[in-house]
C-alpha cells in the first residue's frame, strides 16, 4: 500500500453505507463519502509490494459492487467484506489522506502567494552555502520558491559549475535546444536576443515549446557593464489583475492558442498555446509571453484584432512600474525563479564598458515538487 | 525576415483595402484576409538579423492602424507605406505561407492516420543502417512516425548503445527518473511493473508526469523466454471509436482529470491530466492510460461512478482484438512509437525460460518534428 501516510490523527466518528458510497463522519465533523467501486480499487492489497504500483485491473470490477459488510474494528480502521470472499481494511489517516469531499479536495489546491514590486521588502533571500548540505535548508527554500515563485540566493560561488550544482540539489537539469547550461553574455552571430546586449522585454523563456521549462537559476557571475539590471514580474498576479479589471481580454488570453517559434541553423522549434493556461478548475497555471518569440498570429481572421488588443491589455499591467521588481544582480547572486509565472527581463546593457555573464539553467516543475515531497516524507516529525 | 520560404508560387490576383485588412484574391481563387496590425507587426524588417526574433515591440503597436497606400509592385510583392513613414515589402510566397483564412489554416492540420491491427499487413519497416546515415532516408522513418505514430526498425546493431544512436540522429534524448537510458528487464525489488515479469497491460508510460515522453525507441536485444509478446494499440484510433460509439464516456474522459503517480524511495511524482486530451480545435492531442499508475481517484463525488464508467468502456476498445497489434519483438528489432498516443505492453513471461532484454528512450514531441522541419528544409527541392 502507499506508505506515505502523514500522520492525521482525526478518527472516524461514525460511518452509514448506502447503494453508492460509505458515508464517513469524521470526530472534527468532515464528512466524507467513498465510493464502493472506489474502495475496492484502492484496496491496501492492490499495490504491488516493491513497485507500489497497482496490479489489480480495475478495468474489471463492477462499476455496482457492493460491500457484503462495513465495520470500524477496535483501533479504529474501516473493515470491508466483499462477496468475492475478499476483505480491506483502511486506516483512517490513509482514507483522510485521500478523501475526495469538496473541502478536503479545496484543502489541497496549492497556496500560491502573488506578488508587485514590494515584495522586494520582504524578499526571501538565502545563502547557497547551507542549500548544498542542509536538506532542511533546501526544504525551506524549495517552499518558498513553490509558493512565490521568486528567490534570491546569495554566496553562489563565483564558478560555472555552481547553478547546475545547487539545482542539482533538486534533481538533474531539463535539457533544451540551448544545452543544459546557457550562457547570457553578448555574442557575435547571437541565435536569441538573450545573447545581445539589447534590452529583453519582460517574458517567459521557451514558450515556443509544449512544456516550457519550470524553474530557472540564473547566476550572476560578471557584471561590470552599465546597464543590464534585471527585471521579475509576477505573471499570476499581473493575469489575476486581468481577471478583474478586463474580464474579456482575460477570456481571449486564457482560450486562444498563439504560435510561438525559435528558429535556427540546426532547429525550428513551434508551439501554439494561451498566454494565460488555466488547470481544469479554473485556476491559473501558466504564463507563456515573449514578443520576440511570438510567431506571425495564426488565429480566425476574426480574432485577430481582439487578440492584440487583449495581448495590450495584459502588457500594460506586466509594465506598470508598481508590478516590476528591479535587481541587479551582483556577482555570486543567483535568482531562482519559476519561469512558467514569472516573467523575466534586463535592460539594455552597453558591452564596451565592461563585462555582463550570467549562467543559466532549469528544473522541470515534476521533479521540483518531487524533491519537495520526498523530502516532506523524511522531515514529516 | 523568417527564410524559409517554401517554393509556393502563387501570384497574387488582385487585392482591396478596407478599415480592418487587406482582402487578397490568390490566383488559385483563395481569399485571404490580412489585417494592417497582423501587416505591421509582421513587417520584414521586424525580425532580428540573426536571432530572426521580433525586435518590434508590438505591444506598442496602434490596434487600428491604417496603411497609407498599397499596391503591387512589378515583381507581385505586396508593398505598404505606412504613415509613420516607413514601407513594408511582402513576399507573395511569404503571405501566402502564413495566411490565416479558414481553408489554409485547416490545410495546415496534420494529417493524422488511425489504424487497427491490420497495420501488420502493411507496416512500415525501416533498416536501421541507412538511418544512420542517410538523411533522406531518415526523413522517410520520421514522416511515418509522425503519421503513424508506430514503425519497426530491423537490422539495428545487438550492442547496448545503438538505440541512443539511433534516436540521436532525431536529437538528444529526454531524461527521466528511470534515467536517459531504461533498461527492461525483470529484476529483483523492482520499482516498475515493467522491471518484473508480470504481464503489462497496454498503457503509455509515465503518464504520472505533466508532458509524458514523446517518441519511445524500444530496442529488442534478447528475447530467449517464453512469453512476452509486445502488443501496440492506437489510443487516437481507440479514443476517435469511443467518441462515436459513446460521446458520453468521451465527454468525461476528455474533461475530467484524473491523479497519475509514481513513487519510490526518491521521487513521488504525480501529475492530474484527462485520460483523453484535445487541442484547442477539439483535435485528438494526447492519450494517457496506465491503471497501475493511477493514483486514488481525486474528482468530485458526484463523478467517481462515471469515471469508472468511462474508463471501462475506453478500456472495452482498447482490448478489442481487432485493435491489438502483436509482435514478438527479435533481437535486433526495434520499435519505434509515440508514447503519447499509441499504447504498449507485453504479456507475462517465464523468467525462468530464457532472458528477455530490451533497452529504451526517448526523444520529445519538439524536438522531434524540430527535426522534420529542419530536415525538410535542406530537402525541400
Amino acid at each position: 500500500m502507499m506508505r506515505d501516510i502523514t500522520a492525521h490523527s482525526i478518527p472516524i466518528e461514525t460511518f452509514r453505507v448506502n447503494r453508492e458510497c460509505v458515508h464517513v463522519t469524521w470526530r472534527d465533523g468532515r464528512q466524507s463519502d467513498y465510493h464502493h467501486i472506489w474502495l475496492r480499487d484502492n484496496c491496501p492489497s492492490v499495490w504491488h509490494p516493491t513497485t507500489r504500483e497497482r496490479v489489480l485491473d480495475s478495468m474489471s470490477l463492477d462499476p455496482d459492487i457492493q460491500p457484503a459488510s462495513v465495520r470500524l474494528d477496535e483501533r479504529g480502521r474501516l473493515i470491508i467484506d466483499w462477496p468475492e470472499n475478499h476483505t480491506s481494511i483502511y486506516e483512517p489517516a490513509w482514507l483522510r489522506q485521500y478523501s475526495y469531499d469538496d473541502q478536503s479536495r479545496a484543502e489541497r489546491q496549492p497556496q500560491t502567494r502573488y506578488w508587485t514590486r514590494d515584495i522586494v521588502e520582504q524578499l526571501a533571500v538565502f545563502d547557497a552555502p547551507p542549500l548544498m548540505t542542509d536538506d532542511h535548508a533546501l526544504l525551506q527554500w524549495l517552499r518558498q520558491l513553490r509558493d512565490h515563485g521568486f528567490t534570491l540566493v546569495r554566496q553562489t560561488p563565483r564558478t560555472d559549475t555552481a547553478a547546475e550544482e545547487l539545482a542539482g540539489r533538486i534533481a538533474y537539469r531539463r535539457q533544451t535546444n540551448f544545452g543544459v547550461r546557457f550562457e547570457v553574455v553578448s555574442k557575435p552571430d547571437a541565435n536569441n536576443v538573450a545573447y545581445t546586449a539589447l534590452e529583453l522585454k519582460a517574458h517567459t523563456d521557451l514558450p515556443n515549446r509544449e512544456m516550457p521549462p519550470g524553474m530557472q537559476f540564473l547566476h550572476c557571475l560578471q557584471c561590470d557593464a552599465e546597464g543590464g539590471e534585471s527585471i521579475f514580474v509576477d505573471g499570476f498576479h499581473a493575469a489575476a489583475v486581468l481577471r478583474d479589471v478586463n474580464p474579456e481580454a482575460f477570456d481571449i488570453l486564457s482560450s486562444t492558442a498563439l504560435p510561438f517559434r525559435f528558429h535556427d541553423r540546426e532547429w525550428d522549434l513551434r508551439w501554439k498555446a494561451p498566454v494565460i493556461q488555466l488547470d481544469s478548475d479554473g485556476a491559473l497555471a501558466e504564463v507563456r509571453y515573449h514578443n520576440a518569440l511570438m510567431a506571425p498570429l495564426d488565429v480566425p481572421p476574426g480574432k485577430v484584432k481582439s487578440v492584440y488588443w487583449a495581448l495590450q491589455a495584459f502588457t500594460a499591467i506586466v509594465r506598470q512600474p508598481e508590478n516590476v521588481l528591479t535587481l541587479t544582480l551582483q556577482p555570486g547572486e543567483l535568482a531562482a525563479f519559476h519561469n512558467r509565472r514569472i516573467l523575466h527581463g534586463r535592460s539594455a546593457f552597453n558591452p564596451a564598458s565592461g563585462r555582463r555573464r550570467l549562467l543559466g539553467c532549469y528544473v522541470d516543475a515534476d521533479e521540483f515538487h518531487s524533491r519537495i515531497r520526498v523530502l516532506e516524507r523524511s522531515q514529516a516529525s
